[in-house]
């Protein structure tokens, strides 16, 4: 299995914490977003979305979206199940990973920066309150739906979920963008235990064989 | 049960088409976002994202988040099953639909072009390229997509599946906003073929009692 992957892209943290929790033996192939390579032909026929990450399964079957990938990989190595099965926690779990997912995210991943600096023409200060606003107004969503089901040292329970794996990766952007994240003590305590743990060690940026030096 | 939507909404409208598909009896509540009822505190004790759409299920459980609410529905209300148990299928409808669902959609929607005008002060015309320029990105993805796997006159096969409910709202919405749509005609096919179909008629912002008057 191979799983193309930039070490500083979150879709791409998501996937390797993911695989990381349930021991998955891969190759990682690094992708670097910052020059372009994902826009690569050879990479395009892969997965023509042309964004990080993307699958190659044993079987040759190339998938790409980190959710999907999740999906496939939760329902092919079913140890250490990230989704639970039943309700409520079910509905909690992807309640929250929607919330970042789709309402965080998206908004202020790469792409999206660069077109508000090179066609909009926005100012270094502007682009930066564009992007404490989402994670203000994301986070503050996410932290409340997390209080509202609170239970154990992550986002629901003594384990791990979905939830986590996509937490965890934004909270490190928002840090790293120099976001004020004093409002979220809820999501910071689950940061701190996910990241404590190997799976979420070996799977972050900084552990990447094709990371960038800053 | 009880679905909190607003017309023009599309998220909402994914989670209507569901419904109708599988001949979900229910409730419809308006919730007008053009004037911010979706941040009315009784709203929001709901629903505290404070985004469209939300559901309250018989048990009274309050459920944000239009794929948590498909997903929630398709479990409860197995008639015409939404998204498929098995791969390739499921790999492939779960790919097109993260491909709007977090690609498109988030960064297209009234918040982010609320934001762009009033506190960017961007152009109505730079508002206009932003939006066809994220819609010209993502259903070239999706437009190679359902290529890669035709089949069928819906996305995947001989009947609707998540992946045609989440199309639909989009296309209707690029269609709205005037975007040149010539360059996906498997999408353009899709949409024609779903939209032919009572459930998608039902779904449809225009035959919603909460709409209103252009």
């Amino acid at each position: 299995m191979k799983l193309y992957s930039f070490f500083n892209s979150s879709a791409s943290y998501r996937v390797r914490i993911a695989m990381a929790l349930k021991g998955i033996d891969h190759q990682t192939v690094g992708v670097n977003i910052r020059i372009g390579q994902q826009n690569a032909l050879e990479y395009r026929r892969l997965n023509p979305v042309g964004l990080v990450p993307a699958l190659i399964t044993d079987d040759g079957e190339s998938l790409g979206q980190s959710l999907a990938i999740i999906d496939w990989l939760d329902r092919h190595f079913p140890q250490t199940p990230l989704l639970p099965a039943n309700d409520p926690q079910r509905m909690r779990v992807l309640e929250v990973v929607y919330a970042i997912c789709c309402d965080i995210h998206p908004i202020n991943n790469m792409r999206v920066l660069r077109y508000l600096s090179d066609e909009l023409k926005v100012s270094e200060e502007q682009k930066k309150r564009w992007y404490a606003h989402w994670i203000q107004q994301g986070l503050s969503a996410v932290e409340q739906l997390l209080r509202r089901s609170q239970s154990g040292a992550f986002c629901f329970g003594d384990a791990p979920t979905l939830a986590d794996c996509c937490l965890v990766p934004q909270w490190a952007n928002a840090e790293r963008m120099g976001c004020d994240l004093s409002g979220f003590p809820r999501c910071k305590a689950v940061y701190d235990a996910c990241t404590a743990l190997p799976a979420f060690i070996a799977a972050a940026p900084e552990n990447q064989q094709d990371k960038i030096p800053a």
